[in-house]
């Protein structure tokens, strides 16, 4: 197979049905791109692959910096690896085009994963905005179901709206939490755990084991009062080990155990109607967007209105009236 | 005055100006209207009065049917009232028009703030889809500021996503509540709960004495890993009997304790100004879509993609490229 500089779709395509991982990185590589004619390109490649998509299981995992996510991961692909699945592993972090690092950027983070031949892991595109990092990443995860993997993880800081962004792109969303110095979980923003379906307790082992012990309890009753997330499904906590490799099999049991109650009630399937229609809308306004920003007078016209209605000088309804009718001209019928 | 049939706009503005309450509602009734070119007149109307907007308190209040929120808001309207307040209350109901009754369409429920000069009370507006009376509520929200109500109590049921509708239109938001049989609060789905700056255990009097108690404090022991909703405010639950009148003046304390948390730390301000932002977005896309449903070929085009985008055979990235390039026709430059 020849590894030229830029592959063809049809060539990027077969690579891609045949789970090449150096072709399907390169896929990635394409949608990833902002420049319009590889959009074109990826937008084709996408759609080209589409009967190949939806066979994955999508887990997404939020964890602050220090919990352990890295080891968390590589030991939970490993895992799932030695019972015959094939992992990809994703990352969303908005925050690496600025800090220069992304979260995975260092794959020798998981080194143990990274040589599995049945693993795949790319590190969070370079973007500037966490709305293009989404974009990409929902196609990213489109291209490793088209390539074999069966579970894709999509991994996230707790930065931002990053965590709500991973959860409207996965069926079932988990959050890694350690042990805190008082009765909190160290690092956790507090809206997360509403989001979550399953959260782990990581370095329940040593010292930390009777903190932990407690952290996972003291959630079991604050999901007392905590969202249904479909299916009827009330979020579990458990307590893990990455160090001790301990309370792994409990985590994907937990998983599984969501995927099956929304399963069964057709929520699996209505969730992903719901995401893929938010994702249209998602990318209509992106484009709207740029249509505005390709238009010099219309983009001017756009960030005064802006302004003024953040301002309250101008109604949104009369900003957007103006708006819209600039970007329309009339039609003669 | 005259109450001619359709008052014009400049007598409208001046009416609004006044604090005349017949005009007032005559101008809800404008900005409520779908016909086109009542919507273009509503939009004149709303602007011109924009410099006397933003100076009422904006408090949203969610519960469910029965659990006495038409008695608590009467109670503390008059309260409000008589403490020298000019209280507007406002409804977001978008089951009015399917039930054909509107939760406040019987003003006799609120025999007595509906009395009080310093009050004004409007049912929620019939309208198909709760987006649409979204929309109009907070465009009445700004007139009942213009028309001197510096308390706007916005009102809403606990169905389908009306509470987000209304946390995204006020400065706080408070769910009445009341206790179950069991532990549980009486018709509150959970996730409303997570919304809430500020929730009220109503009939904390007689034989729900003891069980109000409790559930204000299995409320305050669940807030702890609720989320924080800005100005580092943790919400707050407490005990209100409307029937006995008591607990009245400690709600509006929360209230107003959390309108200072908000405003100290500049959260007030700039959650005002994302939420104006969000509104010009829906606007852009309501109107986006109104032009997609005014061309019959866009129209059918769109439908045919969104149903593809739904089953996942086409990418929602695609679909909106095609879709943006039928609605901006090339520019000859």
């Amino acid at each position: 197979m020849t590894r030229a500089r830029r592959p063809d779709l049809a060539e990027l395509e077969r690579g891609v049905r045949a789970g090449d991982r150096g072709l399907l990185a390169r896929a990635i590589t394409l949608v990833e791109s902002v420049r319009a004619e590889d959009r074109e390109a990826a937008q084709t490649l996408v759609n080209a692959l589409l009967d190949r998509t939806g066979g994955a299981y999508r887990v997404g995992l939020s964890g602050p910096p220090g919990v352990g996510k890295s080891s968390f991961i590589e030991t939970l692909g490993c895992v799932l690896c030695d019972r015959g699945h094939r992992v990809a592993v994703l990352a969303v972090d908005p925050s690496s085009s600025l800090t220069g690092g992304s979260i995975l950027g260092d794959k020798s983070r998981m080194v143990e994963l990274s040589r599995r031949d049945e693993a795949f892991i790319r590190p969070s595109p370079s973007a500037a905005t966490l709305g293009g990092v989404a974009r990409r990443t929902r196609e990213a995860l489109l291209l490793c179901e088209a390539a074999g993997h069966d579970v894709v993880l999509v991994e996230t800081v707790g930065v931002g709206q990053s965590e709500t962004a991973v959860a409207d792109m996965v069926d079932t969303f988990c959050v890694l939490a350690q042990p805190g110095a008082g009765d909190e979980l160290q690092g956790i923003k507090r809206g997360i755990l509403e989001l979550a379906d399953v959260v782990a307790v990581n370095k329940a082992d040593g010292s930390l084991l009777p903190a932990a012990r407690i952290a996972v309890a003291e959630l079991q009753a604050a999901f007392h009062y905590a969202r249904p997330r479909g299916g009827g499904w009330a979020p579990r906590a458990l307590a893990v080990s990455a160090h001790e490799r301990s309370g792994i099999d409990e985590f994907w049991e937990a998983v599984e155990a969501h995927r099956a109650a929304i399963a069964a009630t057709g929520e699996l399937e209505s969730r992903r109607v719901e995401q893929r229609r938010r994702w249209l809308w998602d990318e209509i306004r992106e484009l709207t967007l740029r249509r505005i920003e390709a238009d010099e007078t219309v983009r001017e016209r756009f960030v005064a209105l802006e302004d003024e209605v953040a301002a309250g000088r101008r109604t949104p309804g009369a900003a957007a009236a103006e708006l819209v009718a600039a970007l329309f001209p009339p039609r003669g019928d």
